[in-house]
């Protein structure tokens, strides 16, 4: 069972360092974090209010069925269209002199706007200032899930590469389709993001998805692909040559991108940067004369989102700690021939590192 | 051609009169109204900014390609991964003293909260201030296509009819199902909101849509559903019992649905309040003796949105104008027995009104 006691408590202590008075969330991954329920964002006034006091949802009334199912919190205050729901919350809030705000990153204009009605007042910010740090080292129960989800894409590589054969001839389109219909099929509820399958010079293009060209021999595809599955996300790549021998100048890149995946995989462990490790990737490649078709960053968080911090990326002078869940990605990209990424989730252990993906890297 | 020009126009003037400086739209049906672009909400800072002095995308610039091929705008300030948005932003503002600022409605608040740094004093409202008139009131490109959208609902509701005998055994989803396989098939892109298709006693509960019920003989069963084709969105909601008799108490009850729908639709001309529709309709059942089973608003605007202004309500005194799109759907519902409904699109005409649904409205 997950400890939402645990959470909120600690929830709280950062909001007192943060000196936040109230937080205002609509539904999203932070909603689902501390309350457990897990529903879209609503077109109505529909919030979890969390203080010092107290945490109680607000929602219209005709919700508070559904939702009470889903949550632990017992306390709902609800309005009804007959209703306005700005006086009926101003009602519901006991503070006065609230100082500092904190609102879901994707709370709609419209509502901030009602809050801040209420308290003109205050200093407003975002959900993120008190979430980040709960969120970012994930717990074994939450690691287990996000194993799960990362077999299911393990699998399907898997299968992808045996019956690779099968694959030359096929678009895109419907390459991405037999994907999304074996993560389905082995128990992912959706896909984590829109699967990549691109094929050839499409593998160049950091955009592409997929398209009508078909899959040809000799010719390497970016598989970049994860599903959701218990509220957690996978995410993977795999540059793949379905059949015959690819150019050399393919091998060669896919060798370097490898080596680089593999040398930032060796130097994460507690306590180093996360700058470091996209400096240990960026400098392979360099190294091999490729640095400016390094067009990206070398990874970012997985967990209830499939990009969320950590970023491995430049700039990050964060220091990785036990629990930490992030992609590490690097690829090459020559423009007009072809792309190779390389990408496994990994968890930051108590010494170092841990691959939560277990299929082959190699192209073949 | 759509007169973007025109629409730009008519906006700065409402600009004008609202005292609004700038408008921010993140990517939403304001914006596809004012420049043709119909792209999603991004995760990055993608707005349209329009001032009296000129209108300008401010997005990623690996977007700007593809934007540039939806607008009839061509000024784009871009920024890269490397550059901070906020400041560039900032650099792209001519305006230091900026009195009042409307944002689209859903924009995030971590958007917002970046524009309020920029302009801290500024007032905030919504972008709908400067919209709703505009919008309102639909010309004859946008009624056709709102036409072209609702004759696929007239057809499907059509063939089920038709075909009533082979729907009984089947579940609701199943119906659902079929209902939007026949939209796509008919050239609807997507559904316009969740079909519902609820069958005897789930009729009576507002906010079902469907489930493993499987649709019987002498039942009434609720068909509310409508496309999305060419940016414009269809509503229909039709009652039928698809083979049998049904009893006496629901055909009494769908002979004063269909007079208050009806009566309502009789109502309708420029210059009568829109509460007056709500309360003809209204006016029919309580008379009938089911007032207190007429259990929501008689319409709601459709256009680009499934629901936008006018709202057809107890409240809403704002007069109807020719050009103006709305649905007209009253309905009973006897929890426990069944529920009916019945919903037409109309457009107010220059001295009266015209349905834009033509199929049927008996149940059987």
């Amino acid at each position: 069972m997950v400890d939402f006691q645990r959470r909120i408590q600690q929830l709280r202590e950062e909001m007192v360092e943060k000196e936040a008075d109230y937080l205002f969330l609509t539904p999203d991954a932070n909603m689902f974090y501390v309350s457990g329920y897990s529903g879209e964002i609503h077109e109505r006034h529909f919030f979890l209010v969390i203080s010092q006091q107290n945490e109680f949802f607000f929602i219209p009334k005709l919700y508070e069925g559904q939702v009470s199912e889903e949550t632990w919190i017992d306390d709902f205050r609800t309005w009804t269209d007959s209703e306005n729901p700005v006086e009926k919350l101003e009602q519901e809030l006991e503070k006065d002199d609230v100082g500092k705000i904190l609102v879901s990153e994707e709370m709609d204009a419209r509502f901030t706007l009602d809050i801040r009605e209420i308290y003109p007042n205050a200093e407003y910010g975002l959900a993120g200032e008190v979430f980040e740090q709960l969120r970012i080292s994930k717990d074994e129960e939450e690691i287990e899930k996000i194993l799960e989800s990362s077999r299911i894409v393990d699998e399907v590589v898997a299968e992808l590469r045996e019956g690779g054969e099968k694959i030359i001839g096929k678009t895109e389109d419907e390459l991405a389709e037999i994907i999304e219909k074996k993560m389905s099929e082995k128990g992912g509820e959706k896909p984590s993001f829109n699967t990549i399958a691109s094929s050839g010079p499409n593998g160049a293009k950091p955009h592409y998805e997929h398209g009508d060209r078909k899959i040809r021999e000799e010719e390497p595809v970016v598989l970049d692909f994860g599903c959701y599955r218990n509220h957690y996300r996978s995410d993977q790549t795999r540059t793949l040559v379905f059949s015959g021998e690819p150019s050399q100048k393919f091998r060669d890149v896919h060798e370097i991108v490898r080596k680089a995946q593999h040398t930032a995989f060796e130097k994460i462990e507690p306590g180093v940067e996360a700058r470091e490790v996209d400096r240990a990737a960026r400098k392979v490649i360099e190294d091999a004369g490729y640095g400016e078709e390094f067009i990206h960053r070398t990874g970012h968080g997985v967990g209830l989102e499939v990009h969320e911090p950590p970023y491995i990326n430049r700039e990050n002078t964060r220091k990785l700690e036990e629990g930490m869940v992030f992609s590490v990605e690097p690829g090459i990209y020559i423009k007009g021939e072809f792309g190779v990424r390389i990408e496994d989730l990994v968890r930051v252990t108590k010494d170092g590192a841990e691959r939560l993906n277990h299929s082959g890297r190699m192209w073949n």
